[in-house]
């Protein structure tokens, strides 16, 4: 068992519960740290990753653990390591140092468990969130007689005193805390060393799998992780491209998305370069008009704002700018009301980020959408995963981009619906044909005043980047 | 849906799949891929590795993907593309690609597969392998009607059909095919490249995970991977150590065990080296009686030969050398008798090694332990994973060690007991106290002749590894 103790105060975690407990009041809940991901055989194991629930809450990375939170105070039971354990595993932290570590009142084996939630009111008296490791999830269902069903998916339906203690999870974790936003700045810092590593070894002929071992470099020799599968492509308009088998080459651009997570804390950067270390003209274009709409859109993270706002005012900018470049016809406004930019910038303008890098996405929208809001049906704004009023604390992405996406500016109800009656020029957009997939992402904290790039020190303007690019050689 | 096609001729592929065929009769044969593994929530995913029976026999990674063979010969059950996945995905390879890369007759939708297998004749009619990944475990538990139960342990119970599959797919795999061995020599020179670079950059200061970083970054920018969580510690008696928090000292030793992995298979390699450079007399006196045992095992592997008898010998040549050291006192045969060396070297020689790095362990001691054969239960003994006679085409490896665990030798039962009898001389034992752990691990290929070490060049002998460590500075 690799127990993994946090490097932070207890008091942070003891703060955190007690935030928790003053929303849930006076039901058990119950917090499971899930447990290995085998690869191809079960001793063969995936990195260790405690379900952020529990990681927020605790701050140790313990398999198998269960953090429980009842009218006695906060309890963690673990699985005690067995007598040959020292033997394979050293000398690890016993229950009296994980208790000082994380604060908890009490460390007590797992085997109690049942019996503690039997004394508690049985399956029915207790508040629990689904884990997203089946096997946990398996245990948690049959041991709290709940049925989410064999498969992990994000499970929508809760019951209601689950959904209550989701919602007080939620608001709990919504508003990063000074602690989380150290270790933000942190995997931020590795982040700005890998992206800069990645920029200096960029040359044509050099695979994309060499450009993403050296940003990932830089996040591992600092003890960190990926906070997600890095995307480093010539083909950024494939928007889910997680292959790296690509050669770059001259003329092309290439976009890398990747970010650090340290002690569990994700930072998420997108940066797009020319592998020469020259935009073309058309490149360049393309590449300060979607710099133009991220600054704008990242300075309008402000307390009150509606981030769906944001979104759909970063939408008319852009269709404003590809209206000035001819690619576009129509006034800006009514071009996003018929989802016209949509045809090069499908997604959304950003997410929450905190521990996850989507934050609690295992709870599907509850977390990124505001009760009473629900996803738009309309093209591009469906795919928006945040649209809440912006709050002091939070932290959220801001990437907007552009995209010639074969899927969709070929496709009949799109592309062909809008070259059909004017809006899209081909011929104008044939002259950027050297523009595959451009996109620039920056993690933003919303303050009382003026917004805080927590990733700001990365380069993005254009003579920054050409600036680094290729500097290895 | 990440599709890889494989990097060889489909023949390869057509060969093995023939072998099986052989082997296993009319018995229709349903392998199964696996699919994702979530990390954090569910579109948050560790990076997806097939399942190794599935992988050998077609060569690509198509998560859910199913290898069905019977007498219309073999097909691939896939989940199509949806509607969108170009938008999100690209252009990814269509039926026709698959079937071509990997040789099957048809490749078909996954819809079709339980209609299939009820035209094959029903669940009892087929067999297959349980999936280690629980998600498809159970998936494919309830379409063939097995229970296998929740976990995903290895599997030890299967049916007769089921038995004779895996038996016919450990003969198809236990001597690697020439294209197989192709790969773990590409595997094994990155694994050299990934040793020089952490020797190099080792010095006094240094955290291990930099260390570790190092090694892996020379996979990584060879777009492999690792076969295995890296072990890098200056806590080499610490046999499963999966933290890298230490930092490395003047007069530690830094135990490396870290391999990469070449479209899935495995190279396993670990060496010891000292943080400055130079071993310390008492360190060398070790040192080089574990490469001695290493050697001379190594050049063992013949044909014929039974694994379970290199291990003894290498416990015997332990034991002789201790006690020249004074460390043990006895007869070195009689000392492995009774178990004595096991307190210093108490895990096995090796296994097998192939597509898995503990090769087809998925499937319990079934590949590891020739038929009739078991584990011992004596302490040391019991922790062989292989007992089999040498076949040409096997790769195994060799990995001896030194360590002082004081989980065994405090152990009233271990330590304790020979202590008291005069074999273990502790105050002898004190002198090394500058030597907590040394393995020195191989992956060697039996052949007709001489054994074949296929990480021979991964320097070990001391001169070679002093010449090496900190060549970075």
């Amino acid at each position: 068992m690799a127990t993994l103790l946090p490097s932070v105060e207890p008091s942070v975690f003891r703060d955190r519960r007690s935030r928790l407990a003053e929303r849930i009041g006076a039901t058990p809940a119950l917090l499971f740290a899930g447990g290995y991901r085998s690869r191809n055989y079960p001793d063969n194991i995936y990195r260790f990753r405690a379900a952020s629930h529990f990681l927020y809450f605790t701050g140790a990375q313990i398999p198998d653990a269960v953090l429980v939170g009842s009218s006695v105070g906060w309890e963690l039971f673990i699985e005690p390591d067995g007598p040959s354990h020292a033997l394979w595993h050293g000398e690890t932290p016993g229950p009296e140092q994980i208790a000082a570590a994380t604060g908890v009142e009490r460390v007590r084996p797992l085997a109690e468990l049942a019996d503690t939630v039997a004394a508690l009111g049985g399956p029915e008296a207790v508040a629990t969130l689904p884990a997203t490791e089946p096997l946990t999830r398996a245990g948690q269902g049959s041991l709290l007689e709940r049925d989410w069903g064999r498969a992990t998916g994000i499970v929508t339906a809760l019951g209601e005193r689950d959904a209550k203690l989701a919602d007080a999870v939620i608001d709990t974790r919504l508003r990063i805390d000074s602690a989380g936003l150290e270790q933000m700045r942190e995997a931020a810092s590795a982040t700005l060393a890998g992206h800069l590593a990645g920029m200096a070894i960029t040359a044509p002929g050099v695979p994309e799998y060499r450009v993403r071992a050296a940003i990932e470099h830089e996040f591992f020799a600092r003890g960190m992780q990926c906070a997600y599968g890095s995307i480093v492509s010539v083909h950024g308009e494939v928007l889910h491209n997680d292959t790296h088998l690509g050669t770059l080459q001259p003329g092309d651009l290439l976009l890398a998305d990747a970010g650090a997570e340290h002690d569990g804390w994700a930072s998420d950067v997108t940066r797009t370069w020319p592998v020469t270390g020259r935009f073309s003209a058309t490149q360049r274009a393309i590449y300060e008009l979607v710099l133009h709409v991220q600054i704008e859109a990242c300075d309008r993270v402000r307390a009150g704002a509606r981030y769906r706002d944001i979104h759909l005012g970063a939408g008319v900018s852009l269709a404003r700018g590809l209206v000035d470049l001819g690619i576009l016809h129509g006034d800006p406004e009514n071009l996003v009301e018929r989802g016209a930019h949509a045809l090069f910038f499908p997604h959304g303008l950003g997410h929450l980020i905190g521990l996850d890098v989507h934050d609690m996405e295992d709870l599907g929208d509850r977390a990124g959408y505001q009760a009473g809001r629900a996803r738009s049906d309309q093209f591009g704004l469906g795919y928006l995963r945040l649209d809440r009023d912006l709050e002091p604390g939070m932290v959220v992405t801001i990437e907007p981009g552009f995209y010639q996406v074969p899927a969709i500016l070929d496709h009949e109800e799109l592309g062909g619906r809008f070259a059909r009656d004017g809006t899209l020029n081909r011929s104008a957009l044939e002259r950027f044909h050297d523009v595959r997939g451009i996109r620039i992402e920056d993690d933003v904290l919303c303050t009382e005043g003026h917004p805080q790039v927590l990733t700001r020190d990365i380069p993005k303007d254009p003579a920054g980047v050409e600036g680094h690019v290729g500097s290895a050689r």
